[in-house]
């Protein structure tokens, strides 16, 4: 099993590569995998899709979410060439894999200049005092659409 | 400037509403503002499109980088109808509008049944503490990645 792991990691690993040499973004690849079979590919591609959230694992998880046509990742494994970023562990969490396999930390990470561990420490901030401040404001005309929610007959659930 | 803030709020709590009337996805709603423009709109499609990173703000924050042609929203004002989860707070930091605008509180969704107050818990534990535990392996092999992606001479930083 773990000379499975280590090859699954290696694959994502070589995304990375490829998707850097190729300029589609950032040095990160990702796999997912489900039953021994890869049914996700993602590398990098904020920069060639002009799209912030194309970090490696949010492409292999929508990839993989399209080929099984479902919003949950149900036994599968995520394999990612860097500990994810708080975005792409979020993203993590909602798609449920049942584990996630990854290769360089966010420190290392972070000492090839993707500095992911500010956004952590951000996290822990008030609303007015991070970097990106936030505001509140509406919450009593937003709740109504809550209630709406939690009444409302066919809806579906994730 | 309040009312500003107050109509743009309204707008995004109203994208919540449709989205959920329509059955997309969840009672989620957010837009992108520059320069007093709207120029990205977003609702929850998590449960029609099958991706489980299609939260509104992610949604959003995508359709104003594909118009705005850019993987930065420079200037740019984020009005969401709901605290944002960990994922959605992850992208807006790598999408670094100016600032942030939301209706309801995380405790809110979570109070509707959408609790990512799970998530943030989360991020406090160890890697194999996580309800989806995650494994490291093949450092040596990732980093040897981000050496080749620190010495490229065309990259893009992002």
């Amino acid at each position: 099993m773990e000379h499975e792991h280590d090859a699954f990691l290696a694959q994502a690993i070589q995304l990375a590569q490829e998707g850097m040499s190729s300029n589609e973004g950032g040095p990160f690849g990702a796999i997912v995998v489900k039953d021994g079979q890869v049914v996700g590919r993602g590398n990098n591609r904020v920069t060639s899709s002009k799209d912030p959230t194309a970090h490696a694992e949010v492409v292999a998880i929508r990839d993989a979410c399209a080929r099984l046509n479902s919003f949950q990742l149900t036994d599968c494994v995520l394999y990612t060439s860097c500990e994810p970023c708080p975005m792409c562990l979020g993203a993590i969490y909602w798609a449920r894999p049942k584990a996630v396999y990854f290769a360089c930390t966010k420190d290392d990470a972070a000492a090839a200049g993707f500095d992911d561990s500010f956004i952590y420490q951000e996290l822990d901030k008030t609303h007015t005092e991070r970097k990106i401040p936030m505001f509140q404001g509406q919450r009593e005309a937003a709740l109504r659409v809550f209630t709406a929610w939690q009444s409302k007959i066919d809806r579906i659930d994730y």
